[in-house]
């Protein structure tokens, strides 16, 4: 049996990044107070939580002067002063690409530009770069949410940095016949994207695809439908312990593809265990 | 028998204002020397050379200190310095739209962008705005000419000013994925999609429908193509004397359009001539 990882798969960057620098400050303070959630994997949360996170909703339950970690999805200028007023132990795991995004909602603002933001309103990450776009500043998720008057004058674009290409050539259509003048920042990261055709990639190659990661993770969800529509008998799992032993034995070459919020160390985990059932005995 | 004139119909308001601003000045100096042909419909020329126009190609045609004359479609900064190096009198007749879409030219090449123009590379405007447009710049005529080193870095795009708003769509979905910044000005004027709204419209409320203008027009054929795909009987002419009698004797509603370069003047004679086939001895 052959076991191969999609490449890329697993955590973007910026969020390997984040938790990288959160571990690295744990083993420096021993407790820090994370504002919301660093990473939507319970596993990783609850080890995270053995080396000293506490997570936190909101910078008021952070006792003064503790010290305080931005998750990758960054926050608005004004939680950032709130968080400020409590403590000056700032680790700011801000991704650069949202943060990024952030310094072109402010960049826009001042030269004079109505922003629309193309993303998810009710992201953590739209809802902090809101906080750069200024007043008049809308979401817009859907092309058919762009309104009569949100098209006039003089407009500038960003994106939520997972969002689809679909949706920002379609909203930047409907804004392009009544706008004098549009000025577009793709912000998109491409990270989500290059995870599915990594996913599409391996598929053909392989008589079996596990996919590791959160079963209400959407983007996980979305590796194992495309590799299905790929015709390849897919598992989900969101650890090892619930592989099929039976169904391991059958394959030949097993591909791993893991969702954008499934750690390293799961992955790994899972490897080693297929790698042990290559043995007679192994997964009985 | 009824006529009604389509609205909008004829010149557009850039061509009329220039075409006016050159028999104001053609009344107090007697001559002028043109640059291009300022209207591309022949009777008016003839009409334009009887007063005093002298068309010429080239600024060096113009006999020093005499007179020039710039269309509606405007010039390049080179050949403006060109004719001010021949003359200091000079009638500008540069339509205002296409003067804005040189300013925007010139503002995002001094801001740094490299300029895409959505249009025609051989038409007079779009020449013209290239001039403004600095080095690296490109003509973009159809959304298949997008070559991959275009897509990168910072575009600039701006638009001739009768190009359909459906190329400029396909443009702007070409660089959109490929291009971390892209900075639109619509600078489409919609006066050829007003007349051939305006046309469609009036189609079902007449049973024929004459349309005047250059048989060499361009924009004349696609207005004459939309009435007949309105299922009206229709009938293209250059000038009222083609006007076929026993047509317009059948008709009871006749519409009456002309292209974007066919002058008020013909369009009035036309008028006058169909108002006289009303009495039961006209057009005999």
């Amino acid at each position: 049996m052959k076991v191969t990882v999609a490449r890329p798969t697993g955590l973007c960057f910026g969020v390997r990044r984040a938790i990288s620098e959160l571990e690295n400050a744990l083993e420096n303070v021993g407790k820090i107070y994370g504002l919301g959630s660093p990473i939507h994997n319970p596993q990783e949360i609850e080890r995270l939580e053995k080396l000293g996170l506490v997570v936190v909703k909101d910078p008021a339950d952070i006792p003064p002067g503790q010290p305080a970690f931005i998750r990758a999805h960054g926050v608005s200028p004004e939680v950032r002063a709130s968080l400020l007023r409590r403590t000056d132990r700032i680790v700011d795991g801000t991704c650069p690409f949202v943060r990024n995004v952030q310094e072109k909602a402010a960049l826009l603002r001042q030269e004079g530009y109505r922003l629309v933001i193309v993303g998810d309103a009710s992201h953590p990450e739209v809802q902090g770069i809101m906080g750069y776009a200024g007043e008049g500043a809308r979401v817009v998720g859907n092309a058919s949410e762009i309104s009569p008057d949100a098209r006039n004058g003089k407009i500038g674009l960003v994106c939520q940095t997972t969002q689809k290409v679909s949706l920002l050539e379609k909203v930047v259509r409907g804004l392009l016949t009544h706008t004098e003048e549009l000025r577009v920042f793709n912000t998109i990261c491409g990270a989500t994207l290059e995870r599915q055709q990594a996913v599409m990639d391996l598929a053909p190659r392989v008589d079996g695809m596990i996919v590791i990661g959160g079963k209400n993770s959407a983007n996980t969800g979305k590796l194992v439908e495309i590799s299905r529509e790929a015709g390849v008998s897919t598992l989900w799992i969101e650890h090892y312990e619930e592989l099929d032993g039976g169904w391991v034995r059958e394959k030949e070459n097993i591909g791993i593809a893991a969702g954008a919020s499934t750690p390293e160390w799961l992955i790994r985990q899972l490897i080693s265990t297929l790698e042990s059932a290559r043995s007679p005995r192994g997964m009985d």
